[in-house]
């Protein structure tokens, strides 16, 4: 299960090299234990912790590393001859402390003695936390709570992640391709679906098929204004735009994010068509302006502001694009923000709160179009994020008297009802940025509307269905 | 989400009348709260804890009810207006209480004030204890380390539990209907996948299509030897026996747990052929002695028996079978249980320990050939068990030292290895005891060698495909 791990142990190395250059102190960093379901033996399938991943690669489960000065020390526990029963013939401390280039190896319960001092981040789940607390002798809080040494540590480790070495590029590439066929396998299973759970299925299959996960709960749904829909039951009608956010995790952990929305006829009527290209204005314009120093804030009002400017071109707003941006009048239609780091984790190192997202000294918007944007930095070269405007006709704030009320006089609500039948577009890329720009890694998989149409209409059944090497 | 279960609120309102004959005590049970993979919003697909299930029905987050002479009580918050704009308009505490004929509702922080003195069961994740602990002012311990009143209420649960009532067989027939078409995809799939990967993702994609959840981590293998392998990595070879393990979990939360065995050529060799057999004989034989008032034990030792039996016919295993088996020579082969109680819980209710699977005064046997049994108890109509037999060359076990040492005289090593190609078999049904007998809710799906082979040779391509109507 660990080959595919040979080719980046340099990698890990100069991770571990360069946290040491940033943190000259020791630090343990823990992979986690399985969460149970239902039951404790039936467990949810074991994710290590994202922070361990970085440093030490393998997704053990119950292991623990203490970092200083470039070193590893591995601690883990040699499995127990029932283990081996039941989960097979699994390495030895000694073997994984060879693969990791670990410099010593102990049991687990050497943990407490040698881990005096030292920072670490709590596990995102209590059961964790409080065995990390147990071993430690010390409470150990969510990693967004840290304070002293373990804080200096949370910034330390961000400062490194938010820069992708050429390890993690691979790994980010390799989810991304098995996305980009996820996708395709999706819209070509349009054809024939009747229900979202049929489309979702096609999609989930490729990624298994090609041994990796969903990054996170994919989201296909009719209904794309509900923004996080994990709802797989309403049947396809063909006036439907599905809405499809879904993306692959590699083995080592590293997640892909993508999402497309197509017509389920194959064809889009041209208000949906209006509406999306709309979007991937917004889209097209964030990928051309990003590049280091540029403020991932201006690509968000960017967008915002293609999408005020195409809105008032339709007749659905009124008024200045600029202007209705300041008013956050975007906001009615598009309330998220445009994307958000990815690494790791899907929304990376969401665990430690803004600390990763937000600059130093910064902090969230009160204002209704900016209040949920998870990434305020200036972009800098081997930084992944997202780029993903939408638009959306959310009830309960198209509805809400006070919205309603804020914005009677710049939207055109007669005009607005001739767009009924679009509920939600999101157009979802991730995006590497390079020195003198940015490489968009799921250029694979098309955006513009005739492309989505021949990949959903196209009568090669075969289309989609698992195009990468194993 | 809900629409599924109008039909089951009468069965709904008789178990909880039927507790209160059983547990005339006021109690409360959680569903539970979702847990975190890799931060907070990444959560895993949230499972109500199966006791909650049993008595309310609906899959709700952060939700307790009150039981107490039949009548119960709702506590849950009604979702924030931001919780509407990331996942849709959800159904308030005053619906679900409709859905669920509560005779009260209230909001979560009420419930502190009226559980005084109510017995609870404690939810699976520290988390999800911590929070019990927190709202109870008591100390909530895992189910199975329950005492007082807590284990009283334990032990009224199991008793309803172990006997299923037609609502809950409608869920379990559901959920075997769906695992029987995704075994079916699986071996069709066989014919031209090149991994394991690409099987599972087939026989899951089956069960996502249906709008249904795997219930547990598949096994899909070609080391069917690793008893729990949650590995798919493995190419396929010609000569290779897959082992695929697959269930569905219906919307409601209950479980389908099938096992088949197949050639990945679409024919068992010779050597193969054999052991499958001896197997099925044990299979075959369990399912004929399934009634009420047989003890699930001497179905155990009966498929001990059969596979004894049979391996001394091919030559593997020397002496009289019973013998055998009382020395526990089968274990070298068949080193687990024939099975276990299926319900909401694919081992149902194993949260609770032994409580579940072992009559009252009844303790798990030190026995090499016993010790596995995780269900020891006489069977009566309404239960629901799995029958599992199995035939495993674990390198573990056929080369410790002390084993080969002990059972020496008995296996005839040099005729093994010409079945060493032969490195795990299982064939798992579901089976139902009626009053009379029982009735396999799997059946569907073929056991025969021939029928197996059909199945994974015949021509038509889109064989085993979504047979069921959505």
């Amino acid at each position: 299960m660990y080959s595919t791990t040979h080719q980046i142990a340099n990698t890990l190395k100069q991770r571990r090299s360069r946290l040491a250059e940033q943190f000259p102190h020791p630090a343990v960093l823990w992979s986690g234990w399985p969460q149970p379901r239902n039951f404790a033996a039936n467990a949810y399938p074991f994710r290590a912790s994202s922070h361990f991943l970085y440093f030490a690669g393998l997704p053990i489960e119950g292991a623990a590393i203490r970092l200083e000065a470039g070193t590893l020390t591995l601690y883990m526990d040699d499995p127990t001859p029932s283990a081996v029963l039941w989960h097979g013939v699994m390495p030895t401390r000694q073997q994984v402390a060879t693969e990791l280039g670990a410099e010593a190896a102990f049991p687990l319960s050497e943990l407490a003695a040698q881990a005096k001092g030292a920072a670490t981040i709590g596990l995102v789940d209590e059961g964790g936390r409080s065995r990390q607390s147990q071993i430690l002798s010390r409470a150990v809080v969510p990693a967004a709570q840290s304070t002293g040494g373990d804080r200096v540590l949370v910034q330390a480790i961000v400062s490194l992640r938010l820069e992708h070495d050429a390890g993690a590029i691979a790994q980010l590439r390799a989810a991304a391709a098995v996305t980009v066929a996820a996708h395709k396998a999706g819209m070509a299973a349009t054809r024939t679906a009747t229900h979202e759970s049929q489309v979702r299925a096609a999609m989930e299959q490729v990624i298994l098929a090609h041994n990796q996960v969903p990054a996170y709960s994919s989201i296909v749904t009719v209904h794309g204004e509900v923004l996080h829909n994990n709802h797989y039951h309403h049947a396809l009608q063909p006036g439907d735009l599905l809405l499809a956010d879904v993306g692959a995790e590699s083995p080592l952990g590293w997640a892909a994010d993508v999402t497309r929305t197509w017509p389920v006829s194959g064809r889009f009527s041209s208000s949906q068509r209006a509406l999306y290209e709309i979007v991937l204005a917004a889209h097209d314009r964030c990928i051309e302006m990003a590049k280091p120093g540029v403020e991932y804030r201006e690509l968000h009002l960017a967008a915002a502001g293609a999408i005020a400017a195409g809105l008032v071109d339709l007749g659905i707003l009124k008024g200045d694009p600029d202007e209705l941006v300041n008013q956050d009048a975007h906001a009615l239609f598009f309330p998220h923000g445009v994307g958000h780091l990815l690494g790791l984790d899907v929304h990376d190192m969401e665990d430690v709160g803004d600390w990763a997202g937000y600059a130093e000294g910064r902090t969230r918007s009160d204002r209704f179009g900016l209040g949920y944007l998870r990434l305020d930095r200036p972009l800098q070269a081997g930084m992944v994020v997202t780029i993903e405007p939408g638009f959306y006709q959310v009830p309960a704030l198209l509805r809400d008297p006070q919205q309603r009320d804020r914005y009677q006089s710049v939207v055109n609500w007669n005009r607005l009802e001739e767009f009924a039948s679009v509920r939600g577009i999101r157009i979802e890329d991730d995006v590497l940025i390079t020195p003198t720009g940015c490489e968009v890694l799921t250029a694979a998989l098309p955006t513009h509307p005739a492309d989505i149409e021949a990949l959903v209409t196209e009568s090669d059944a075969t289309a989609g269905r698992s195009p990468l090497p194993h």
